[in-house]
């Protein structure tokens, strides 16, 4: 195949830097995709900075992909050539055991194979992300983009969207639920809107009564200041859900307080490890839920994007020239981005 | 009302012993019982010793009563004079918010009184519990107990059952489910007992190669060494749901492993604050949840006598003269006791 151009990551000092290598010859499953546009997810940072020990370089970060079908292999029949289509987290799994049987390829006893920074199935090659002007993917990891979203905007619901929206279908949000959301960053905002679709009374959690505006602003019903003592007394037992987006460690104890019996405390970030030290009684005395959640099958991401057509929903996005991807890594480190870095892919080759 | 006999602890460093006092007079809702046997739960050595800092003295401990009714209130339709019934961990609650209208007096916003130790709602007196001759229940926290049962091997399954019995129903174990027991006290042979019963493949978790055999004749499938880090790791991802019955801090990281994606591990007791630190990778990684879960409501606490009648489940007892109660406090200490206490009420009185 032709040149994929990319930006890069060659060390976890160098900053990412444009990058040039070849994808693989399209094999019988595989489409191949014509990149508009990429989310910037915090996970980038990680991989390309190798925060977690695990990065192999160099690293073309990307895993919130949208963009056309360019070709498909022989034997895809579920997608064509200038089809809008959308690439998550996942580029593989073994889909043989329980979990992939089930769509639930993210729990793939194999583990899956990751869009960035994964060890490729079939060659053992370590796969290149979407900060780059073309992918090439086995179709059942490959999702249509409905013609009503935004495209750029839509990007970040194959990982953001999907994150925030399948703890919350899968654990039963429904109608009237009061549903609380912690942290208001990329997730946090996405969890309102979809707890705000499937019929809940949202309130959102933030430590600083600057962002009161901003979270009304986002669908809240309501807003608590998790630092007044007072407002979080009064939330005692009140919430049927509460999603946690905060990424860092802190205290779920005050949280879980906050849910009545039954209430379910959903974790989606890996607070390692979590302290302070969990209250068993808060889940014991009202047989609460402590439960995490890992972005969603592919049949979920699917359905994510056709729920977010249905009623509306993007991310909010600034939008990214590629060339400026290191300034971005700088100011999400500081939080200030509302909500989501996506890269114009055009830009790639201004 | 005549005298009633029982046993009490007069403070905290004093051993139980005779104490007279008066029930009050039946409520129109009353059910008077004569008390055939009580059941020793390591809660009411938490009370008697004041080891949470909340007795108040003269402590009468007992929560697993059965006898008969001798006399009701003039409303009482559900209970006769001369029935067998039980009475569990509680003896009332608000009735009206909307734990106690699903039959969830156990999570009552008000908070459900006590069998002992708990404070009437009605005239402020200090609940006394079962180590008595007699005791008076409103109705609604009576229940019956089936006349298949053993009436002494019956009386624990009003807390050591219902405890056990209540998760394994709500959080969904059914036929062919890999189910993990762990610890094997009061509530865990229970657990193995209603797991099995529920069809459930049950594998006992303990720490010592002694008790192997034991387990087995307990009805356990399999016996894992949880100090054997071989069979530990053997073990990951192989469970649906783990019942963790120890009631003091212990690591919960290796179990919640064990778990396949989408298990629960459920917490019974008050291990505080969780230490080792909780991952939350084990949770976020694999879509596991970590539950707690109280007794049970009045409904399913009938329930379970009915289960229990219906599949030939009682509690392994040993019969106790309550004039050895603080024998068998120290040997309940020690782990000395397959597994429950149950006092013979006839010794009140010999």
């Amino acid at each position: 195949m032709s040149t994929t151009y990319s930006y890069a990551a060659q060390s976890a000092s160098s900053p990412l830097a444009p990058y040039e290598f070849n994808r693989r010859e399209l094999r019988a499953d595989d489409v191949a995709i014509d990149i508009d546009y990429c989310g910037v997810c915090h996970t980038d940072i990680h991989f390309a900075e190798n925060d977690w020990g695990m990065s192999v370089y160099p690293v073309v970060p990307g895993h919130e992909i949208v963009g056309r079908v360019s070709a498909v292999g022989d034997k895809v029949t579920s997608h064509k050539v200038g089809d809008l289509v959308g690439v998550g987290c996942m580029v593989d799994s073994c889909r043989s055991c329980p979990a992939c049987e089930s769509g639930l390829e993210q729990f793939c006893k194999d583990g899956f194979v990751g869009t960035y920074n994964g060890e490729d199935r079939h060659d053992g090659s370590i796969t290149m992300g979407g900060y780059s002007d073309n992918i090439v993917v086995s179709d059942r990891f490959v999702v249509k983009v409905p013609a009503k979203l935004d495209p750029a905007s839509a990007a970040p619901i194959l990982c953001a969207g999907i994150t925030t929206y399948s703890p919350l279908k899968h654990f039963g949000v429904k109608k009237g639920d009061k549903v609380g959301v912690i942290g208001m960053g990329g997730l946090g905002h996405m969890g309102v809107k979809f707890a705000k679709a499937m019929g809940a009374e949202v309130t959102i959690f933030t430590r600083s009564k600057s962002k009161i505006a901003e979270a009304k602003k986002q669908g809240a019903d309501h807003v608590i200041i998790s630092t007044d003592e007072a407002q979080m007394t009064a939330a005692t037992e009140q919430f049927d859900y509460l999603l946690d987006t905060i990424p860092v460690q802190h205290d779920l104890n005050p949280y879980i307080n906050c849910l009545t019996f039954d209430g379910v405390h959903i974790l989606v970030g890996l607070l390692e490890p979590v302290e302070p030290a969990l209250q068993a009684g808060g889940l014991v005395m009202r047989r609460r839920v402590l439960a995490g959640s890992l972005i969603g099958g592919m049949p979920e991401t699917q359905e994510v994007l056709d729920f977010c057509a249905e009623h509306g929903i993007t991310c909010d996005i600034e939008m990214l020239n590629i060339k400026d991807i290191n300034t971005a890594y700088q100011r999400m480190k500081q939080g200030d981005v509302k909500y989501r870095f996506v890269i114009d892919m055009k830009s790639l080759k201004a």
